[in-house]
């Protein structure tokens, strides 16, 4: 069981939609392999970014299915596995053994919010069972949080255990895990889900990300990545500060996770309309962020500018614009104590 | 169109579990009777105190198909409809009408934290589709909130969604949604899901309530509600105090549902053990709690006291501790500004 | 000891400014009498609503010694004690009691968020050593929260710890309190902060409330008392709805206290500028929030009609702007999980 | 005005007291020099650290004299100026002037939560009026948020505003506000308050921090802050892990700040019983919490072991416990969705 730690970037696949709201398969594929090409470590389907709550228990199989035979081995690939309850969870993580994935990714109950008692019992149910190694997921955002000591307890009594993802994208979180767990079980893996922290999280310790931007722009991640790794601290610092104005832009202006649907359609690939009803205004609100998403990338070389070009300044004028806003939404919230 | 509001107590009804874990239908049957002679105005399968989220599709199905044969028309049935995605919920409306139950309630999406406007674009979706009337279920604690002004809209754009079950506990909300909804839609029914401010809900004009704890104490949620639409408000406080201590207990004491089906359980019901997996020390606790409910219970001659008996002032002390455990927690989180 | 209760209506007073930013002492005189002769039970100065917190401790002891002047005895007077730490709390609980008013109210200490065990601390010592009765001031909102068993604990250890204040609004909460301390302190009094509540809070144990809309509408606010105490429950419902709206807008469109400022303006008194600046636009929204809340005060037949009149429907037109965009913040803030 | 940026660790300075709770004049004077001595590069008195509000307006004044007395133009002090209302702020800023400080520091205003628009109006008055470089400083948790639109509109109408200290400790939000400003006035300082992340701050582009650990352990906090600024980062690394466990048992042990003051007692300082009150029980935690940091500041060489030793892993096991505690208190915050 003396594995290598899972390490480096993960995508989030988005899953591309059919006209009747279907599943995209051959969109799919030729998105796998674009990602793989331009060089992410490996793929993680059935995460939030891949909407794993807006689909059938046979359709999460089959988008697992769909990217492992695309994949043909050529990366690892974590596979979300979180189902109604336990024991059908159980199920999903032979059934995705059974595909030969690397390992699963289990999120924490949600709707309701458990306590960690709950959370542990859960775990180790999933720890006792599973025939495939399994990797927490902790978003406190949406699910029921995974705390210090549940990880360090899962950690140290279930070999199977060998990884968290966490998108707190809390700094002194993820140092306190990593405090907890190391010591007893080196070869565990700490992953962020938190783009706009992906270096500072990368200096204190953690061995990757699972981070929705390399679903868009896997070059830039990736170079982050690789940059802050090989101490190019200077360099990593000014990728980082360009990530957080595309990553604040593609999270904050659109319901999650459109702005990054959106920003994909841009790389070339027909995403279709999600599943999420949208109202007339959110459609518009989207063609409007969808310009100014090419307006960033065009600067980066992703893309062509949009047609009528982008005004001098533009995408940082914009990119402006947006974080006031999403400041003013953030400071009403600290306002009431609540943030 | 102009029906009669939904009015009364609508029980949330639990499930019980065979020892396997599937559904216990002879129990299920025999829970249903016994609800329903008791006095409770209505049925409300696949809520949240119902653990939708833990059973599958064809399961959710099954359990309103069993309910509703077993009533046999004698109590309005609300069926709780949502589903993994708007096309889904869709779906299972059109079962729902199929079964002949007077109306679906469908909580907003849950996981993603959606805004109005994606609130707002769900139920329109669904509004011009479904073959039944619905309601909104609004429960912020779990799900996206369903603002006024969006139940505002939602009421005057489709008569056939008819009524709004809120859960939220918050009297003045409760006021503004009355005060945008009801000079257009005076046959619009406001329930309320917040057991502890059943009494005052009633008194700033709700219709009625779906409350967890008329599953356990039928008797005595339909009589807080006899009492307080009958004007005798000193005998409903009193009523309501009770009905207050008994609610935290069974809500802040263990897992939600747990203590509600702990105490179905002492009213002579096999209720099983839960999806949740638990550890031991919970499930101990789970034994302690049941004793200091049946002393509850038996003050109200709803079981005998349990075996040994119950020291004098036992269950209000035992309560007494329980509120300052309560407490603490509660002032540990208003203590940090985050409630 | 076996002092009656504290009851009823209890103005919180807000502090008229002269132009160089000082205290306005005359008009401070005449809002006393006018708030008296409309029927408030009782004074308030030094709370939230009179913004204790930008005075120095010279003012607020001047303060409290002008409204007593001229109060003369005629209505019992609350006066804010809290000062920078306990040592200069006590000594401003002497200097009033020798002013002769009917008790102090002291918020819990605030910035720091203190637990439970602090605030239980920090009362303990004010009330070993206070000459005159105490009110605990519960506001969650601002200060360190004062939890249910430490409200029991002190009221059972200090006679000379009378009341509580409580701004939290939440009808639950109020209920827990007086089951835990009425039984052993029958004449401990409960009085609520929170305006939209009111009619509720009274009809579930209540004795009154310290409310900043009665320095507005002293007549409605008492009106509201008098027919929710006297048991006319349809009658009380319509003017706690009218409340609701006239209370949203004066606490929900501007800083708190400045819409509650601006409509006392209207009732015919020389407020002054604030303390706290303004910027220009605030300003002006300030001037557009008068003409709404003068609308809504002229359909009480408070004021006229503003120069110009008011479109018909026009209060309730605004009002219904007003009550979308403060539900716009709210939704944002539940749709985050944060309330 | 082109002048350097603010840099390195600036110690936020606790107060002894006399045993009859006064200032204790001759212990801040050995306890400046002593952090001197050790390396600080700046002094700042009168913030959060310092206990602020808890002091009257004359005593603060003293306590910058003092330090100022004492300093003799040995480092740069930041002086906190927050009073009552901007008229006594900007009274309190002229005074230091006079004494000769740096720069002064003031938090925005407090109790009440206000908006950006009236944070901005509060500073602007302040930015007109100020005779001395100001430092903004946000303090969400205890104070109304200055969010990134305000501080990069302040930055560019005022040269007397030179810098923020940020104590949210959220890496995104400080390169959002370092994105705002910096183009603008490349000379304007970022210093972050939040100790458990102060590497990855400094890495991120950070010019410093007003750290309360530096109070305690002035030679650990200057070495990260070496270390980091110098690139060795995995050195670094371990100093930054160490602080972590020594800031968390700090500053979640005990009510802020009295577990920064019994680590100082244990350097060798009489910091006195503090001002806010504490029960017994409190008094005796304390003590243990004062064994527990002899025994982590021992293996640091700052202290001696306490008599009886530590066990081996001890101080270690213990934080585990403690940790454990924390994340209790923070998952139960999370499992809410509060946090």
């Amino acid at each position: 069981m003396a594995t290598e730690r899972l390490r480096g970037i993960f995508t989030p696949n988005l899953v591309p939609y059919t006209p009747d709201g279907g599943i995209n398969e051959s969109e799919l594929r030729r998105y796998v392999n674009w990602l793989i090409e331009r060089g992410v470590h490996g793929l993680y389907p059935n995460g939030s970014t891949g909407e794993f709550t807006r689909f059938s228990p046979e359709e999460r199989r089959r988008i697992v299915a769909i990217i492992a035979d695309e994949n043909r081995g050529r990366v690892p690939i974590l596979a979300g596995a979180a189902e109604a309850n336990v024991k059908e969870t159980i199920k999903a993580c032979e059934y995705y053994h059974d595909l030969g994935v690397r390992a699963v990714a289990i999120v924490a109950p949600f709707y309701y919010k458990l306590s960690p008692k709950s959370v542990y019992a859960y775990f180790r149910e999933i720890g006792r069972n599973t025939p495939i190694d399994v990797t927490l997921y902790n978003i406190p955002m949406f699910a029921s949080p995974i705390d210090v000591p549940t990880v360090q307890r899962l950690s140290e009594e279930f070999e199977r255990i060998v990884a968290i993802k966490d998108s707190s994208g809390e700094i002194p979180h993820m140092i306190r895990m990593i405090q907890a767990v190391r010591p007893n079980r080196p070869e565990f893996s700490f992953l962020t889900g938190w783009d706009a922290a992906l270096m500072p999280m990368l200096l204190i310790g953690c061995d990757g990300g699972t981070n929705a931007s390399s679903g868009v722009v896997p070059e830039l991640t990736r170079r982050l990545y690789d940059l802050t790794v090989g101490g190019q601290i200077d360099a990593a610092r000014e990728v980082q500060y360009d990530l957080v104005t595309l990553f604040d832009t593609m999270i904050y202006q659109a319901e999650f996770p459109d702005g990054f649907r959106a920003a994909v359609e841009l790389r070339g690939f027909l995403m279709g309309r999600g599943r999420q009803p949208l109202s007339e205004e959110q459609l518009s609100d989207l063609t409007t962020l969808a310009r100014t998403l090419q307006c960033m990338l065009s600067t980066h070389g992703f893309t062509d500018q949009p047609i009528g070009g982008c005004a001098i300044g533009d995408p940082t004028a914009r990119s402006g614009e947006i974080d006031s806003i999403v400041q003013n939404v953030v400071s009403e919230l600290r306002r009431r104590g609540l943030m």
